[in-house]
């Protein structure tokens, strides 16, 4: 036995797939595996989460529920998923009460791991969300949404996990969704952190930028508990570092996994059949290079290439560049939010209305405003004088939690439901509508 | 400045685009960031070797000597090349007189740093290139050729660095052609190295277990003094590690390379044109998966694909494990030679004989017997007595430095040219004839 055994917990189900096939994997092409994957040995198996949801209803005529249930019969390694405190699966804060019964209804259908986030690292989003969590026996993990800006630093993130203990999460996740984390930052973080909190740190990497399999050898030694990986044919690129080259590195050291990864071998064929296919089948990009430049422009691997296309489509290709210099200036407008769902977005469309209208702020979305306003928390620095002044123009700021402006929703979407022909709608069917409504209404046309 | 800052030798003009685009790059493709590449930093640009010798001539109609020539022209930034020790470029030793006259020649075209190993780590075969090196005033790397075995171990790598070192070498590099060598164990391996010896250490390694970068790193720390990056385009997969990424994390630590990795992205933006450009052009496979098994069966990336091909080609594909597992036993056979060109060749083509016949040596190529009573050199552990006995059947084993048994060269290709026409040949055409006879010949009827 090592001495200080690292875990791992697998990402190919959920994370991995996502970030190279954008989420088109189907719970058949998980089925044949599910058991070998649950006899290896990992920490947690994390397979649901926002874009799985989404996709399941809307591409792949799966109800997402159901695949829990089914990942649920295989699996007794703890099924983890990914959830944006508040705003839940979705891109807007929901009332308690709806955040409340989600967690309840992921946690009886088999979720034993939430990790909850949120986009702001504002942890009034994150209150509730944790409270329901722990109320239903499941163990709850809090996230550092990890990103750079002058605003940022590692004793920020320290403070930030200390709220965290004392809010009663079982862990803490540091979230580098665009891998922006270096190596030897990672090892300073991580040895801060394990000085000022107890419980288990897990770290969370893409390889977008390269660093991801050093910054985790680097976390290792500094005291990290847990890493996400990838099984190798969804491994590297704009997803996790790979599992089975992870457990090679640590075979023998203090850090043994304990994992057998011939053991894996099999597994990875199985996926990588799998990738090939949902490949072809959907016509998807199939290899992201490593690309360090996103260390400056920041934005995550998948948007990236949306915003490449959504640009191509409007003839203005060769405004590429100038998209990625705006980005990093309409952060810095916003108060330097990490830019992950939904900020990501949010900052994005703005920036691409920016380049796109030649002026800055002549067209800007609600969802923007809403954000400069506080709709979604508090913003890590205070929004530019600029936009208090040109944008909002006075509009009152948000101080307070924003889901206390919320009402309850639960009987209002039951209700909503049963006067467009599901009057005996399930509790979880009430839940896909509220998170997705025009994408849950077609799935029930078709399955209900 | 940074207290022990770590060097970079940059490979994307020969290692990085042989790996992963089969040296299709052509002298065209690189002209317009030479400047740029001269201007950024690097230790050396490695630019000349086995491979780009062979493809210049065979499929890209460019005389090799005159590309080395055009890139003398452009770049101050020392240009290194990789010689097969008394193979030179060719899969065979030759006679002393040709290896003399080659490092002359190669060094006269601009070549400042030879890196020179031997397949079998046989330090006789390398003390003839080591000594023509010096003599024409080159800056001559010694090679430790990494594999491993149960006759290989760190120390052993360490009284070989110290023969070489003897052999007055100027630098040691640690050649790790498929990726085997662990971080931890790259760790110690470079500490035991740096105890040993004066000379500077460098590391290369390729991605394709996906250790690489960590690699690196572990060795950086242990005081390795160069590593060998690839540009993003050209790196990861069955290449090296990427150059910008190994900059970014070294930045503003003690090891800074100094190097401004902002300055490489327009360079990196022109390789990844060229990289897409040569893969539709020549239709190769565009993305190589990590593989963590190449711990198991040791074959170098771009020979993989090779063999899988020829199975396929023979229907026979559903032999491909039997294959992968057959490697290794030959490879114990012959005395454990770690795989690299010629030895990967050697071991691949006879366990592929193997597994088609169904029956082992049945068919033994002359080359494979060869190797097995040291024509090629010293195998690093006795061969097996039922190579000797069934295989050799009493052939006489060579023990003495193979080279002493070949008789001068030169004037006889020169005599068997000037029969085929090409009676005034310089040396360098005599030279490119010695290495690849068929191929330069069909060169010279089209370009003489």
């Amino acid at each position: 036995m090592a001495k200080r055994p690292v875990k791992i917990t697998e990402t190919v189900l959920r994370d991995g797939q996502q970030s190279l096939t954008a989420t088109r994997m189907r719970i058949e092409d998980m089925i044949p595996q599910l058991e070998a994957l649950d006899k290896a040995g990992y920490n947690a198996i994390e397979a649901w989460g926002g874009a799985t949801f989404d996709t399941c209803l809307r591409f792949l005529g799966e109800d997402p529920w159901e695949r829990l249930d089914t990942l649920k019969k295989h699996l007794n390694t703890p099924i983890q998923m990914l959830l944006r405190g508040q705003n839940l699966l979705g891109y807007n804060p929901y009332a308690d009460d709806v955040v409340k019964a989600f967690v309840k209804k992921a946690v009886e259908h088999g979720v034993k791991v939430l990790r909850i986030f949120d986009a702001l690292n504002d942890t009034r989003n994150l209150k509730v969300a944790i409270e329901a969590g722990i109320e239903a026996g499941a163990h709850v993990q809090g996230t550092l949404v990890y990103t750079i800006s002058q605003y940022h630093s590692n004793d920020l993130f320290v403070e930030l996990a200390k709220e965290l203990e004392a809010m009663h999460v079982h862990s803490i996740c540091i979230k580098d969704m665009s891998g922006l984390l270096k190596p030897f930052v990672a090892e300073d973080l991580v040895k801060k952190l394990k000085a000022a909190v107890k419980v288990p740190i897990e770290l969370h990497t893409h390889y977008t930028s390269g660093f991801g399999s050093m910054t985790y050898l680097k976390a290792i030694e500094a005291g990290v508990d847990i890493i996400d990986c990838a099984l190798s044919p969804f491994a590297l690129g704009t997803s996790q570092p790979c599992t089975e080259t992870m457990i090679a590195t640590l075979e023998g050291t203090e850090y043994d996994t304990g994992i057998d990864r011939k053991a894996l071998s099999e597994i990875a064929k199985h996926f990588s059949v799998v990738k090939q296919k949902v490949l072809n089948e959907f016509k998807l990009k199939n290899h992201f290079d490593v690309d360090p430049n996103v260390l400056d422009f920041q934005i995550p691997g998948g948007m990236l290439s949306n915003l490449a296309n959504q640009l191509k489509e409007q003839g203005m290709e060769d405004k590429y560049q100038e998209l990625l210099d705006e980005m990093p200036r309409v952060r810095a407008d916003l108060g330097y939010p990490p830019l992950v769902t939904p900020s990501s977005q949010i900052v994005g469309t703005m920036a691409t209305f920016n380049v796109m209208m030649g002026k800055r702020y002549a067209m800007v979305p609600r969802e923007f405003k809403d954000l400069a306003r506080g709709k979604y928390g508090r913003t890590p620095a205070p929004i530019s004088d600029m936009l208090r002044e040109e944008v909002l123009k006075g509009e009152t700021i948000i101080t307070g939690r924003p889901a206390d402006d919320i009402a309850p929703q639960m009987e209002l979407l039951k209700k909503e439901l049963a006067e467009k022909g599901y009057p005996n709608a399930s509790q979880e069917d009430v839940l896909s509508y509220a998170l997705f409504p025009e994408v849950a209404l077609e799935f029930f046309k078709a399955h209900r």
